[in-house]
């Protein structure tokens, strides 16, 4: 057993033989397997790259060469061979290893990261940016090369005639959960039969590299005796694949030759998600994607708590119950598994679509929908959200379309860090026409604050947290009106606030017996003129909690009703500036060391009653 | 001649003989020619679609089916059939005709486009809301086609199997100037040879249907006599083309047969950009696009005021001298023409990319280069800016890269109307960590910001309007910092703003004997808070000038500012509020119509006088 944890360095892949190389991907997954099932993490995405990734490091010079990994989450093989396996016990954790590429990790990490499918861009940068004979090699999954970016990316990259540039495609045909669409079904066709992959890699592994070559420089026609004519192709690029990424020798070879190639290359190696570990392999749906600690026996999650229910299964529970008697069509960009739409998917196949890693397509095919007056509930990550800035404000606001949005993931997000908190959504829809937007505070508000949704005529965004609630069985008929409610009246000052965290804060006022009120801004527009109006009248300071970056929010329209009505009351802010950059860890970790603990919320409250 | 003033609905078109057709096609033209030579507007894209269009009203039911013109700008002569061309004399004036879909001028509107390329999405949700036999059809040019989002589109479409969607790619080999990319590339080579072309053309128009139909059927190979596999079909689309988009009774023969498909469509026409007016036939730089009004004749444009300069050409100029001294890459999506960028690009071509209409990757592709500490420079439109929300939060501003950004056309821009108008960009880039914010108001300072913007390590967003300022020569080395500057001191009250409507206003004040201060907030951000400290100290009141959707924007931030430091000096704004949609017309007009007029201004400021 190869000791991961002493290397510094990733030279010594190259002293290796094949029969090492091979030891040591062996080595790599049963310390994958071992340490994400104490830890948690990204584990398919990773078991399926281990022998790319090493031969990657066996075959380029890392330190010229550049490798870019989109995404990030499946960059921890790279992580253990640039001298990280030592600190994967604090993986994910505040203070610890990142889950992604981190440039203040490592000098190998390069490119950080977003959202997916911007590392074909980053490459045209990079090689853009210097002359030298390198290489990037950018790798990217069969899903993330669908989205916009990455094939206006391609489009760029394709015409550049840069040999510099090698996409490798690590196809898993699985995405986060299922690729779709017509790339995908081009990506099955390119798999072509069991005959054809095996005589290529025959031909492949038998074949000078001269002779290989040849058959490369045909067009259509005789080289369709190896390759297929194909998409890439036509855009350009140096085709090789599809071959089996898990045969290392094979991908020496191949990297080798893109090394040389003439013309920008895409080689499309496949792997299996999960390769070497069972329950991992076996998953369909994407659970071992993203996972938490579990039991390497079973692959049952352990500490897994029963007794609470996610608010996003909530949402999906509700549109289960609530398509029961009306017709609607539900519309999520790549996240059926994580906002536990299975079921929904199995009952009603029809009025569900999953259109990929492709927000701004999702936003527009539900203003078509929308367009005809027909209910469409677009449900979307709060940072993915961000993908269609434009779409969400030019064909739904702008147009006045009734979509129903519900903005999961919304506020700190935990392990995936910076790139992955729901910050900006907030900020996002208010300065777009039209748009209500809510976050309850309980999942009940939740079901009520989606009745209401299906009452209206506007554009609705309804945000909520990745966290769970301890109501599992709930009136699903229950609704509210568009408006605020006290939750709790003493004292001189107010907070106004909305969403879970909002009931929090009472608990750390009453445990510390700090005596003021609560208002819950559950809308946080349209705002509730009439409450804000007694709030003003009834309270001499008023304290606007919102856990995000709170740029045009409800505390800046407090403040500007304020000096309107030339109230006195003092308000005061509980938010994160724009320029915090919050790093990754377990939710509470981060909100405690962001400003948000129960020690902070005392403290503040003192500075605030003692404010004149 | 055929009276085209007295349409009232395009039942007529399909009454009409082949020959009246074509008589219709040339009397749309010379209506065309002759009404936009007084107006101005998109000339050259709706000359491309005559035939197009004519075909589309004669072959498809209008009642029925769907026509959805991407963008827009092509749709004159799909107003001048439902009935509009009575009303060409008020194209694009405030009050008058749309130069773009309008839902409220015409029933046979269906699509209002944000920004280019939703228009395959928008089909996708079209035919999911409603199951009845109806077409949609999509105009769609070669260069909006290579946009994220209609690439996204087209993925999801081509696994839909649906038979009612039609995509008409208007290949005029052009987009607004010159198409980019790969994609391009392939279409080249759709093309095809001349004699390639002809036979293909004789064959269509001497086959009978079921035999074209049956070469359709094959699959690579045979077919590969009438047809080349291609990329649409690698995505699952029935491809027909290219064939030539004038030829009236091809392209009826066409739409006909493609009615009849068993799978989405892709249509590839071949246009010439401007056809049938010689000098936009000759255009090979865009000039014809959207022009203002212009003498038949010559083509040359009439009433151009050449006493004076845009910011965009002002911009154009400075980085052709400061390329002089200091290396840079200037990026740019699809706005070489329209950001006058034409001698930057002959001069440097190794340091000029017009990547197209992809915003997404111009700025990902930004922060590649700007990641080897390269200067790099980044000119977007604000409108356009919109699409790339994401990449700049992610990877420009979290990963804090020094991208110059130049925001043209930031404000009201006038006869292109709602979507357009880049009213959105300061409270974008207000919300994303660490970026320098300003816009000048006036050209020299516009010069003195981007040598500022050279000097610093964070991005940078510089936006100006579209529009002219009188200074030609200019000292390219003059330079500013990061500072507030105060204009005018009189009075109790202070105009904070910046951009050159601070210069108009304070033309308004002198004009009326206002008497008051202005300062010029050139830095929106960060603030200049020595400046903002002195304002609170001397002044009883100050108004926030931001002809913007100003959604926490400097009005805010100095709001924010007054209630932390318990300042008493009242603060009020002046600003577009984001439930506001701005239509089209002149830029004079429109601000004088949404509350920016000279009496506007000496009305609100007595007003905020008399407050108390």
């Amino acid at each position: 057993m190869y000791d991961l944890e002493s290397i510094k360095d990733p030279s010594f892949v190259k002293d290796l033989s094949i029969k090492e190389l091979k030891e040591l991907c062996k080595d790599i997954r049963s310390f994958l397997v071992e340490n994400i099932s104490k830890t948690g993490g990204h584990l398919s995405s990773n078991l399926g790259v281990v022998e790319i990734t090493v031969a990657m490091y066996y075959v380029f010079d890392p330190e010229v060469d550049k490798f870019l990994f989109d995404v990030g989450h499946q960059s921890y093989v790279h992580k253990i061979l640039t001298g990280r396996a030592k600190e994967f016990s604090t993986l994910r954790q505040y203070g610890g290893l990142s889950g992604y590429i981190n440039k203040s990790e490592s000098k190998y990490d390069i490119w950080e990261s977003g959202h997916s499918s911007t590392s074909i861009s980053a490459m045209t940068g990079i090689l853009k940016s210097q002359s030298d004979d390198f290489h990037v090699v950018s790798l990217i999954g069969d899903s993330s090369i669908m989205n916009g970016v990455a094939l206006e990316g391609i489009n760029y990259l394709g015409q550049t005639n840069d040999r510099r540039a090698i996409i490798v495609l690590n196809d898993n045909k699985m995405g986060i959960s299922k690729s779709v669409g017509a790339l995908s079904k081009a990506f099955a066709r390119l798999r072509g039969t069991a005959f054809n992959r095996g005589l290529k890699k025959v031909l492949t592994k038998i074949l000078p590299k001269c002779i290989v070559h040849v058959f490369h420089q045909f067009k259509r026609g005789i080289k369709g005796l190896l390759q297929q004519d194909n998409i890439f192709e036509d855009m350009g690029f140096d085709y090789y694949g599809p071959y089996d990424g898990h045969d290392l020798k094979a991908i020496i070879k191949l990297f080798r030759r893109v090394r040389d190639a003439k013309s920008p290359v895409v080689l499309h190696l496949q792997t299996i998600k999960g390769k070497g570990y069972k329950p991992s392999e076996d998953d369909k749906t994407g659970s071992f994607h993203g996972v938490p600690p579990f039991d390497i026996e079973t692959g049952k999650p352990i500490n897994c708590d029963k007794s609470k229910i996610s608010y996003s299964e909530m949402v999906s529970n509700y549109l289960l119950n609530k398509r029961e008697t009306c017709d609607f069509t539900v519309i999520t960009p790549a996240m059926k598994e994580g906002a536990k739409l299975d079921n929904f998917a199995s009952k009603y196949p029809n009025d569900f679509i999953d259109v990929g890693i492709a927000e701004e397509h999702a936003t527009v095919m539900s203003a078509g929908i929308a367009l005809s007056n027909k209910n469409v509930v677009l449900l979307m990550y709060s940072t993915f959200a961000q993908r269609a800035y434009d779409e969400l404000l030019n064909d739904i606001a702008r147009q006045n379309l009734h979509v129903i949005i519900g903005i999961d993931r919304a506020g700190i997000v935990g392990e995936d860090g910076s790139t992955h908190h729901g910050m900006y959504d907030v900020s996002m829809f208010e300065s777009m026409p039209n748009f209500i937007i809510g976050m309850p505070k309980d999942n009940l508000e939740l079901v009520g604050m989606f009745n209401y949704a299906f009452t209206v005529k506007s554009p609705i965004a309804i945000r909520y947290p990745r966290d769970n609630d301890i109501r599992k069985e709930i009136d699903y008929n229950y609704s509210i009106d568009c408006t605020w409610e006290m939750l709790k009246e003493e004292g001189d000052l107010v907070v106004v606030g909305y969403g879970p965290m909002l009931l929090q804060t009472i608990e750390f006022a009453e445990r510390n017996n700090v005596q003021i009120a609560f208002c819950n801004a559950r809308f946080i527009r349209p705002i509730d003129y009439k409450m804000l109006d007694y709030l003003f009248g009834k309270y001499k300071k008023i304290d606007v909690l919102e856990p995000i970056v709170a740029n045009g929010t409800l505390f800046h329209n407090i403040l500007e009703y304020k000096e309107k009505m030339h109230y006195n009351a003092r308000v005061y802010k509980k938010s994160f500036n724009p320029d915090n950059i919050i790093s990754y860890g377990k939710i509470k970790d981060l909100y405690d060391n962001y400003g948000f603990s129960e020690e902070d919320f005392v403290k503040d409250i003192k500075e605030v009653e003692l404010d004149d």
